[in-house]
């Protein structure tokens, strides 16, 4: 079904996404009904069939916004400086934009295995898009001699799940403040890389 | 209800919990039912409950037992050679491991929102338990002037979301043989700590 033009539907989108974003995290993709998704926004379910055609579309939609605000964030950024200031401004940068998006970056890993062979290629494909950036910075660094990497493929994506990790633990008003943190993983980025 | 005795149960057990492993790994813990667990053992669902109360403890039971294992099977290996020597033991074993249970490792994860408070502290203490063995390995070369880490609890917890990650990607057949991306792990690790 298309989606109904007008305010009132610009309006509900946000809505249904949020809602869809916070059951699918809570409970898991496949235990959540459009029915729910409807009775957590507060309207009918067939109201939610103005906006999106199935659940499916639900979360290919949560997925690909995520990838591609991800994306875009990290392009907006000014390119200043050479491979080793890029890496440490994509630690830092990586670190604070996941933990600020706790539920996205769950179902981000989570509901792969939910996606339609075809969604799947998609946000694959932005992913690698992403992972390309870190890459480039990697492959850039050992062109110049700064870094020492056997393999830029597999280093982006080592440091990727290390950085990605401290969505798992870290909670503000903790022993370390955000800003201790991107050190400390800096650190440790830092020295991996360089020879 | 108490698990019944004898052999039949015996046999039964272990068919149950892989047919909740390969549920719980696929559709999520909220989207199964005890009904379909018993249907895809090939008993009816009554005959589950003589194995185990109810849906929560088969997911208990399953973390409870990955983590187990974990911990065991590092624990049976020789403590031989220093923290450098140790920490390339800790580093391969713990992508080894991981690979061979990608389901198991899975659910560890995504499915701790689903345990109840009593069981999540249990598995918890399980989890903090294989890190300390990390943990321990990093502190000692700290004392001994051989690495270099300005947080071990924080590194622990980086290096162990780094190795983990392997599972997210890695393929048997791939372009890497599993020594490789071993090798290409460890020599990140070692720099990341050593000083």
């Amino acid at each position: 079904m298309a989606r109904t033009a007008g305010s009132h539907s610009d309006i509900t989108g946000p809505r249904i996404r949020g809602a869809a974003l916070k059951l699918f995290a809570r409970q898991g993709y496949a235990a959540v009904s459009m029915r729910q998704i409807a009775a957590e926004v507060g309207v009918q379910a067939g109201a939610l069939y103005n906006y999106t055609p199935d659940k499916q579309s639900l979360l290919f939609d949560l997925m690909r916004a995520h990838m591609q605000e991800l994306l875009e964030t990290w392009r907006a950024r000014p390119l200043v400086g050479g491979p080793l200031r890029r890496l440490e401004e994509f630690t830092r940068f990586h670190i604070r934009f996941h933990l600020g998006r706790p539920e996205e970056v769950f179902i981000a890993y989570m509901e792969l295995r939910n996606l339609s062979p075809e969604n799947f290629t998609v946000i694959e494909g932005l992913r690698r898009d992403y992972e390309d950036a870190l890459e480039g910075i990697l492959r850039e660094g050992v062109a110049e001699g700064v870094f020492e990497v056997p393999d830029p493929k597999i280093a982006t994506l080592a440091v990727i799940a290390m950085l990605t990790g401290v969505n798992t633990w870290y909670r503000a008003g903790g022993r370390l403040s955000l800003d201790q943190v991107e050190t400390i993983y800096w650190d440790m980025v830092r020295k991996a890389v360089v020879g």
